[in-house]
């Protein structure tokens, strides 16, 4: 059969990546595919830029729209990242009737909903396995292999550069932001690491996993997110005196009421096999009804790792064009019309366990009036940490685990433990799960 | 649209998870697969059996060629077990150009080569990812969502008994038999255990990872296999001591001459996630070109888990049924006419770092001795352990872990060392592998 024509936007790390891919693997590929994929037209910001593959046999252009409206292009890859021009390419290419291949998770995040909707009206598909997780299947695991579940919740280690900063700050005893300077040093993170360390980048990849596991629209601007830059040495320190490990979460959990999305500092259980992915990797664990808790590991970033989710898209699709439309897998995993009106809630209405340091006079006295407040505001107590203060220090630490509490009580809590006049300022607080499962 | 019609061969443990599941999540399955799937026949070996679902609106025969035979039923799911009559039934049904859902790891290992090639005649699919790792949805993300890839080598723990045991062996000092003992009073390893724990079981899931990673034919009389039933508690202490777990892996690996494929106790280092999946639980670690390591976890046996996997191959058939059969998955994941030519090899020719455990007379030059045995036939030693015999015993133990050399090689060398005057019976030896990656 003729070889797929393919179309790149984008010849950066990830675009020289899914080149490399293509080349070695193309025999593989087309064993699998049961036809060749040829890129035949790529679009780069700099035509002068050395690349970081052979570009022999694609003709590049610095005009992007070249690509899209190249008539012997079948399908588009958009990897070139941010919101414009990336959407107004992908939208012309899918009004073309051209399938789209992206790794662009804000664009899906952000743009979703409009594009998906374009999409099923033109009848072409738009793959986005690579936005999430790098080179784990995890679209395809949720939207295909969960198929017959539930899904109850998941929880995801899904930006590495938080990660690796995390790792570094539990095994070395080493502050955030001599890890930051180290990875960006090291090239994991961007000269400019808000969306990594602030969480963005998480709660993009949030949002889109919470749709397909739930059957919901795309609702970025309703997901909780906090970053890391404010976990203390401390806190990993003590964390781990009590058998948890701190993650950056994000997490999204099924309620009657509607569904939990949110991304922050998590402690976990140390025994959890969740809690032991380290480093750079990424991992999501999904909790469905019937097969309970299964767990999806490998590398989140990277050109190869980004590539290989690319290139599995582009089979995909190869396999698809003579689909009927109707018999594909639904870009958010359900039935455009049979989509679920579960409300996003509000960080107040979640549910999570806390843990709770306090610096406070080192005097008898202090953890009952603070366990009396909190126990009023029925939130109990799983445990207290007193650690003895160095001699001649009079400012002492408290460190509580909470059982699970509605955001909302714990704030108002907090609010009056702080007003205590043995307090020493704010109350650290880090949200706490146990991802039962595993 | 029209319900699919299904048709149901046995309805134990898996058969009543699967109408159960089907019935629970109706909702959520049609709103992914685009209709509905209605199981309207079953056939049970008793009829007089209580069910552990509600068969309401399902014909229950004991003659299971009437389902295949049933004009109404377009995909048959066949969950019998065993390779007669279920083969005969499954190639009926594909004959007779019905899809087919099977669970059956033994008739897909040792006969899939013949059913997959009889259903590409027909037109037909025979899909079978609850046949390996239950729930895990593996065969998807190995066959589809690693497609850009060359596969290098896998490994897995998918016999979850046998990983039960092994856990208990190391957690509590326990002997093998007595674990044994208990699995089967909890059920979870059948009351003739062979297939667990001599790891036949692993060997028919290995046979089919290993076809679907590299396109090649099902071969699974080519599997080495070995079991755990001689794996003794100091072996679990020694490597524990050493920084290793034994884990009972399904190793498949390809080299330039052919494909390893083999199942056998494997000490594996601690610090790798897959070391730390426990009990029953499955996991498969998957190392492949672009990608590089990517891990698979969740729960490999139980009515529910491996329901799961069944429905989500119904969703896909679903999704077929107007698919042109060219553009569907492959069977084994590469195109039947280009399945390649790599020969199994023997386990001699397999390459792994040894355990070595030893009973030697307790006096000094025995080490020497051994050591020069293994210098000789080229075996490099990376550590030697020789924990200190109870006062008044003559017997020492001398534990060896080796660099990797292939088995041919240790052979030979251990044929010699067994007869060094100063030995005192077989030297007890376990395969090593680093599985580096994560």
């Amino acid at each position: 059969m003729r070889p797929v024509r393919v179309g790149l936007l984008g010849l950066g790390t990830v675009g020289a990546g899914t080149v490399n891919v293509l080349r070695r693997n193309n025999e593989e590929i087309s064993r699998r595919a049961g036809r060749a994929i040829h890129v035949i037209q790529a679009a780069a910001r700099d035509l002068t830029r050395e690349r970081a593959c052979d570009t022999t046999g694609i003709a590049i252009t610095s005009d992007p729209a070249q690509v899209v409206r190249n008539p012997d292009v079948e399908v588009v890859v958009e990897l070139m990242g941010g919101i414009e021009p990336a959407r107004s390419l992908v939208m012309e290419a899918v009004a073309a009737g051209k399938h789209v291949v992206t790794a662009n998770k804000a664009l899906i995040a952000l743009h979703g909903n409009e594009i998906f909707a374009r999409a099923t009206e033109a009848g072409v598909m738009v793959a986005f396995e690579s936005a999430v997780a790098g080179g784990i299947p995890i679209i395809k695991a949720i939207r295909e292999g969960l198929a017959g579940n539930r899904i109850e919740w998941l929880a995801g280690i899904i930006n590495g550069t938080g990660n690796f900063i995390l790792t570094e700050m539990r095994d070395k005893g080493r502050a955030f932001d001599d890890v930051l300077a180290e990875a960006q040093a090291l090239g994991y993170a961007e000269a400019d690491p808000t969306f990594d360390v602030e969480g963005i980048d998480a709660a993009h990849k949030l949002c889109i996993l919470a749709a397909i596991a739930f059957g919901k629209a795309l609702e970025f601007d309703k997901v909780y997110t906090e970053g890391i830059s404010r976990v203390a040495p401390e806190d990993v320190h003590y964390a781990g005196e009590l058998g948890y490990c701190i993650k950056h979460l994000g997490i999204a959990r099924r309620r009657d009421d509607g569904v939990e999305m949110r991304v922050h500092p998590t402690l976990i259980p140390k025994r959890r096999l969740i809690a032991s992915v380290d480093g750079v990797m990424n991992a999501v664990l999904v909790y469905a009804d019937a097969v309970g808790p299964t767990l999806y590991y490998g590398p989140g970033a990277g050109a190869e790792p980004t590539a290989s989710a690319v290139v599995a898209d582009l089979v995909d699709v190869v396999r698809t064009l003579t689909t009927d439309p109707e018999n594909r897998v639904p870009h958010l995993a359900f039935q455009p019309g049979r989509m679920a009106d579960l409300p996003a809630l509000p960080i107040e209405a979640c549910e999570t366990a806390y843990y709770l340091r306090m610096r406070v006079d080192d005097r008898p006295g202090v953890l009952a009036e603070v366990a009396t407040l909190l126990g009023n505001a029925g939130i109990s107590i799983e445990a207290v940490v007193q650690p003895e203060p160095p001699a001649g220090i009079t400012e002492a630490s408290l460190i509580m685990l909470t059982h699970a509490v509605r955001e909302q009580q714990m704030n108002e809590a907090l609010a009056r433990v702080t007003r205590l006049a043995a307090m020493k300022g704010d109350v650290t607080r880090i949200r706490m799960e146990r991802l039962e499962g595993d």
